[in-house]
């Protein structure tokens, strides 16, 4: 996302900036969508630190301007947090409000996710995250500045509208810029917003948070969120395949707005073995979600690959035809050779879990899943991604003429159909493929 | 536009050019659609020189290749200007001209526009526009260079064919180069014109006109020009839609052109109360053109709003989701702030009648008007810009649960409830909202 | 095409890079898609050597991922080429190969192309090519490295699956970079290879080919390609018509991928005189292809235009719309002259076959044949490019009032009505008009 506002209440969020100098660590200014990339070396990244953790849930509200706030929650429960509902109503607050009661309170939609699942955060719509489980949450974030939603320059801009993110990591100051970073808030004068919100000047300088020392992520009490059950909401694929076809999404650019934003999918299963795309059960498995499965993903050009590749398993080397390729380990370690078009390695080094690697398009890779296996997510740059296999039952060289491989290659016509049907299998390659050089059609 | 050529007759032109430098004076050079933006401080611009004036009407011509001259004028009045019909056909010319009086001349389509229309300019089509009123016009057009339809670079290339430009302003040579700015045919040899044209040389010398002293606009004699009333042509709502629900325009980019282009529709009146798309009695209106009402903007990646603030009233604070905006004053004042993404004020001034200033995608931005009200008209680059206010009935705080705000904001529950509730207001805010803080639901 | 693969085994390719600084000769890097235009002088450009020749035909292969290998061929020829088939399958091979022999060999589409033939080479798909005729082809190619299917840098970077290609011309060696180009497969480890085509070790050495002396040409042997008879599969214009109405290419971004891509059209005959869209008998002829005709132009954002002007015929003077234009002389010669929007000539020359100029986006042009004619062909950057003609029946003064004509070039009414009435003709004019000056409507 090329901007995303985050009230993040406890998740660890790792920010990758995808542009061709991204792993090259010079700073060179990036001009334009098309930057100057003299790639000849590429490195794995790292975050830097990791919480060793079970998979955890979380909820997730992202604010859609002029949409209706469908949710209600109960809303008896005050500045103590954990009180029993009826009691604090009356303890914490005075007369004057014996009318509010009543009310629940109401808000847009709020969406529940799990391991496994891909979030789509809308650039410069309003984003908060809580993670209500016992463990972290850790999750992997794209920011695509290049994305042509972005009408700015090729530099990141999240700002808060909560808190004091000065206060987080010091982050910002690195840059050598000695502005503050502050919430949003934090910029307008304080009688204008108060005439603004029709409030009291004391809750405009709470909103400003100016002593607020706890950065952009909070510890939070015990948050009374009311959410309907996630087994009810999101796994029922028929219910799925009706709010696509309903056209959802796809209509973001062109069609009339509001009303079909405000019901947009924004999230997919990418880890689920049924959901799978491509499968050997001698190999692995990859899962993608691309425009098809989430419509919306047309307008931000972006799509996912999650990859499970088996014990000494291959994925079989392609390059990538429309799209930059984010490629982050969620566990195991795979040997990673990355090649560019002039037939120059860029890239051969062990991967191991945490770790993160791009892949620029038109670089041909090749991954060797190391015994203990191998699990990533990569993000590409397009909503319908495509590869170029060299090898397998896919691979460019079956599509060509034996005579014109042979031709080409300088090699026998036994040769030539070697490399043409010595593998059967077609993205994942097992260690040793026990199947005969050629079937019988 | 990115690129228009126009035969102005009168009418003055503010030229805008939107970049994220355009308001930093820094003579920095434009790098691709997303440049390096630096931006600490905003200024309001403001035109050179100005009209006391009444509201005026004109005509406008947008000549679109290969569509028929759908349009007959008498044709029957010559140099003399006013002479009066019937005379002027025998006093001006010989003999050999007997047989071209009957025929009516024929052109393409013309447009009377008045006070509150927008008008679309197609890049790189031929415009012209007449005054043939007894005021001066005043116009405000936004040129976006950095709008797809531009595939050359980030400076807007405006070239004539009629009349000697440089006579105009003198604004050419402000840019140090020395080269001549001519009408495009000035650079053709005179021969090949006149065989092209198949006329004599002195028509073609004529066509260069290096002599005309008058510049880009010339003073014209009441020229006799026949179009269908405005009354009739514009202003049924009902033949509007029917245009519309037609997908002209639409179709440009991935349609039949020819056709389709000739009927398009290029202009709205965004001045009429009647029109407005949000509407507060006690604090003004706002209404809007974007490609669900001109859907030929869906190709151009533009839209409009028009505004008026009563006295006093507040347009509700937010931040440009997808677009940037310029805003042009077009009467009263206003106290305007514009708040970056780490909460650093860019901008705090009174802007007044005349003056623009441009608010950037992802910049927060608050305006008041002053006792006499504030009128504006604002271009935006997306053809459907949204927008996120921070305040009333539509913000974002409104759409998050209480108990977020309340453990983000360190506040009470009836502090949450107050930042929610304190406004029932939409967009624009009363100077004193006389309702409760929550109204019963 | 931003970036081709090619096995090019005959054909001599003209490379064109276009950008605005393309024919100056400087070398500043290029920014974004929009760089930094000081167009001053533009300059014809020659190839380097020529061949004499007669229209040749080749055979072409486009490898569209994840689709059917749905051609076959006899598959029982091996290294002598011609054999007669039946013995060569005994006396090269070993008995192992007892039951490979009854399989034909299978690969994907093969396409016949021939003199006037416009080939798509979709961006990051595997190509090659083959002469199998008797004289050499010649072939002229447009890449487009701003295309937004790019999403590197403004670079062409050509990779190779086969050959040497550092052999061919050392032309990588001019850009003073000391890295090797050699095929795709010459980065990869030999093992990793060899286990993931499954064969031994020494076909993967002669894959990457170190040794290979030929370059990115190769000559070939008498191929045996078996694919379906031109006249059979091209010329049937019925048959073309319902593949555009099925809609292939033009989902190539926005719907479901393999299944229309895989019978993508990505071809169309221009040099037919049956094809032209705009003829004029005494003027010459002009056969345009747009996405109307080839929809996956509309992704790829580019069209060509082949034209015939017969001796001493005009072409109309025009600007440039929507898109640039590289015009390549084919057979004859012509003076042309390119003006910029301040009227300064920037060429104004005398080009022959063999030639190129590139003439910008609202850069006007005209065009007169010599003697002997003149015959070109020109790419666009959009796929449906308009020009404005300055002069004939389509041109912008003629959907001018000659009311307005008269004020703004201070002509009499006579004048403007030759202007607009001289010639009758549209784009392409004869030398001698011999028709009135108006015809009786």
């Amino acid at each position: 996302m090329a901007h995303s506002h985050m009230i993040s209440l406890s998740s660890y969020v790792l920010l990758l900036f995808l542009g061709c100098l991204a792993q090259l660590g010079r700073p060179e200014p990036r001009l334009g969508g098309k930057t100057q990339c003299n790639i000849q070396k590429l490195n794995a990244q790292e975050p830097s630190f990791r919480f060793p953790s079970e998979a955890g849930t979380g909820v997730q509200g992202t604010v859609i301007p002029g949409c209706a706030e469908t949710f209600e929650s109960q809303g008896e429960s005050f500045s103590g947090g954990q009180e029993q509902p009826g009691k604090g109503q009356e303890g914490s607050k005075g007369g004057q409000e014996g009318q509010r009661q009543r009310f629940p309170d109401r808000h847009q939609k709020l969406r529940r996710f799990q391991k496994g699942d891909v979030l789509i955060l809308l650039p410069g719509f309003t984003q908060w995250t809580y993670n209500d489980g016992d463990v972290p949450l850790v999750t992997v974030a794209l920011l695509d500045v290049a994305n042509e939603a972005n009408q700015l320059d090729l530099q990141s801009r999240k700002f808060f509208l909560a808190g004091n993110p000065q206060q987080g990591g010091g982050k910002e100051g690195h840059q050598g810029q000695q502005q503050q970073h502050r919430n949003i808030f934090s910029g307008f004068d304080d009688q204008l917003l108060a005439d603004a919100f029709n409030v009291d000047l004391k809750i405009i300088q709470k909103l400003k948070g100016p002593k607020d020392q706890r950065g952009s992520t909070v510890r939070a009490e015990k948050l009374q969120l009311f959410l309907p059950e996630y087994s009810e909401q999101e796994q029922h694929p028929q219910q799925q395949q009706e709010q696509q076809q309903h056209g959802v999404g796809r209509g973001w650019r062109s069609n009339g707005l509001e009303e079909t934003l405000c019901t947009v999918k924004l999230s997919e299963n990418i880890g689920l073995p049924q959901e799978a795309d491509v499968f050997n059960p001698r190999a692995g498995r990859i899962t993608t979600v691309n425009s098809q499965k989430i419509p919306i993903l047309s307008s931000l050009q972006l799509s996912a690959e999650r990859g499970f590749l088996y014990s000494n398993a291959i994925f079989a080397p392609h390059w990538n035809i429309n799209a930059h390729s984010a490629l982050y380990v969620i566990r195991g370690n795979a040997r990673i050779q990355v090649v560019d078009h002039k037939g120059n390695k860029v890239f051969d080094d062990e991967v191991k879990q945490g770790q993160l690697i791009i892949v620029p398009q038109y670089f041909a890779v090749i991954k060797k899943a190391g015994n203990q296996g191998f699990e990533y997510v990569a993000f590409k740059t397009n909503d319908n991604a495509m590869i170029n296999p060299l090898v397998g039952r896919l691979s460019a060289l079956r599509a060509i003429p034996e005579e014109v491989l042979r031709s080409s290659f300088q090699i026998s016509s036994e040769e030539a159909e070697e490399l043409k049907y010595g593998r059967q299998e077609a993205l994942l390659l097992s260690e040793q493929s026990q199947q005969g050089k050629r079937e019988v059609a």
